[in-house]
């Protein structure tokens, strides 16, 4: 649980596989931290400065707090890009490692002398995977990428929204989903061409091409191929679904909301009984689905007069009682102090020499024979934290 | 482009990987699809009624229009998986996998005599990747997972809101985001166990477990750091951004809506620019990015105010011309007539069999050496459209 751990138990799916990251912000590292996770040996490659990443949000001691997490199971290298000591060293890492991963915009890569043909001169068989906010081509390609585009361009903030007319704007998601979204398939395409090397001697390396508009566009469904037949465009639908009833999300007696899915016919006699309502569980302009999406209105309206008589956490337990689904929508509090959060150790105490004791999330994957909790071996390191350790393995590994 | 097409090319990176999907609506069916993309062999086993999310959406003369993405470069066979056929069959097709992928709920696929151990016993390099709603233990292992919970009880749908009250509910992200995640979750975790038991002929299969909620729960940046460190309990932002301004979502006079990230110095002026303020550029309340946010609100209505004069299209391109970063919320016909996404072909006219021709979205990664035309090899067939093929090999592979 300190940059001093041993390393990686074998047991680790990526455990062997080397990865180099010219990454800032948020998509390559967030990949390189999934591959992290995975097992895989990270050296995350940072400007003297260190990443700027470093500098979002809050810090102890200048220490950044998220960083503990963004930055876990990594190795840090700062290196000046422009210097020829730095695009030697670059070259050096790129020389013994399996992939590399960078989110420069496009052609900044290039500039430094170290683009795929580059890196390729010096390791044939490298994996490279980049990250931008319109791709490698297209006429966007040089366009400033900023956070909101994926999420704006790709048609998800369209989405997000109450529908018809109103005074506020469709609110961002709350993260930084289209980073997110495409350092996920960053990932997941680095150890699909990975597998591919693997084992063929003849095998050469790849470029992958990963943007962030067409990462939050691959979630649209069935939404183009209908736009295309028919014209269609699909237009926000709010808390609700239209073709279900009744499924929303209510205001409790605290201010919070609880999201409701009682639209199957039973679950509806149940959750009608629970909010004391019998009556309309034997109404008949409630007897079906399709019926109960024609007379919405007057059913959510009875079901948010009860809920807001009581606080989300109580009405949530009455539902549940009854086997309604449904859930609060749960804060960062919430989140961690749930029980099932803490048994499955999706929240847990890891010690960060910088911080103290922090909490961390689970990898989003568990494998057998592995606790979550060793998939934690190193907190975010310090930028340089592990420059002596990299470059002087480098010296001895390269004659 | 149709199901008769010749296979992947070998220039995919995972030609090659047999992927068995036991799977139903979207996440493990996503995850394979992804799979497929990458160049995966799927056979995905349906039950005879097919998978029901093919009665989900829009249908052409009962042909469903989503599936022709969702079930794109996959082959289907039906089986039932009650009988001693249909298990004999999946054992079958299991000996000769590399990986399986299902998302029934926890202990339906033991009940069926296939869960991991029948598995493994019959082939023990498998890699099987479980998805479910909460995981496959904790107390709420066993709770029904319905679509939106991942959301709610992840943290994201506190986030995606307006700040302070209001009466409309947090909106929904618009697609179903929890199962998106976990189904991409799946897919890299699969492909990292198969590079690790590739070329081991020792290596052991392995088991994944990949919940709806921590999949969300994973994209909640420094939140829970913070949490544990100083109580700190983030609170929903709405369009705008409290450490950066003006950066926000303004009303057009078309009733769209349009995203400016005008907060950096440079870009300010330019904006004020623009939009006819130039005195708003030199007047020293608004001098720097901690002045502006102080007095956003003013900002945001003199930003507003022109905004609501010209349709969003028109405001977007004489802030482009401007160089200030900016975006329309595109909705599906925005995206698919957007001349980048058509020189990408990130949205492409596919020939469908069933549905004649069809806009498919490209594969969210792209390789060098292979056209995004040609990673959709054929679209989602019928039910059980592969079973003679699929079975005959059975027969002939296995003695």
């Amino acid at each position: 649980m300190s940059a001093t751990a041993p390393p990686a138990a074998p047991r680790l799916p990526l455990h062997g596989l080397r990865v180099v990251e010219l990454g800032h912000y948020i998509a390559a590292p967030f990949a390189t931290r999934l591959l992290a996770d995975l097992g895989a040996e990270v050296i995350k490659v940072e400007p003297p400065e260190g990443d700027p990443v470093r500098g979002w949000g809050s810090a102890v001691d200048g220490n950044p707090v998220w960083f503990s997490v963004h930055g876990r199971n990594k190795l840090s290298v700062t290196l000046d890009l422009k210097s020829a000591e730095g695009k030697a060293r670059v070259r050096k890492l790129v020389a013994r490692a399996d992939a590399l991963v960078e989110n420069f915009r496009p052609g900044q890569l290039e500039r430094y002398g170290l683009g795929p043909a580059d890196l390729h001169a010096v390791n044939p068989r490298l994996v490279i995977a980049r990250i931008s906010g319109y791709g490698q081509d297209g006429p966007y390609r040089d366009k400033p990428a900023f956070g909101a585009i994926g999420e704006a361009m790709g048609g998800l903030r369209h989405l997000t929204a109450n529908p018809g007319q109103s005074e506020h704007p469709p609110p961002r998601c709350g993260v930084s989903i289209s980073d997110d979204l495409a350092g996920m398939y960053a990932a997941m395409a680095l150890v699909a061409a990975c597998w591919q090397v693997k084992g063929d001697p003849q095998a050469k390396g790849r470029v992958v091409d990963v943007d962030l508009v067409g990462s939050v566009f691959s979630l649209m469904e069935g939404m183009l191929p209908e736009y295309g037949l028919f014209g269609w465009v699909r237009q926000p639908q709010g808390a609700a679904i239209k073709t279900a009833a009744p499924t929303n999300t209510y205001p409790c007696a605290d201010g919070k909301w609880l999201c409701i899915a009682g639209n199957s016919d039973l679950i509806f006699k149940r959750l009608m009984a629970a909010i004391g309502q019998p009556a309309a569980a034997a109404d008949p302009r409630f007897a079906s689905n399709a019926l109960r999406c024609e007379n919405v209105a007057e059913l959510d309206a009875m079901i948010a007069a009860w809920t807001r008589t009581l606080p989300a956490a109580e009405a949530e337990a009455v539902l549940e009682a009854a086997e309604v689904p449904c859930s609060r929508l749960y804060d960062m509090r919430d989140c961690a102090e749930d029980p099932h959060f803490r048994a499955r150790d999706l929240v847990m105490p890891v010690q960060d020499p910088l911080l103290g004791e922090v909490l961390h999330p689970a990898a989003p994957f568990r494998f057998d024979g592995v606790a979550p909790r060793d998939m934690v071996r190193w907190t975010g390191p310090a930028a340089g934290a592990h420059n002596e350790q990299v470059f002087r393995m480098l010296e001895e590994e390269t004659p």
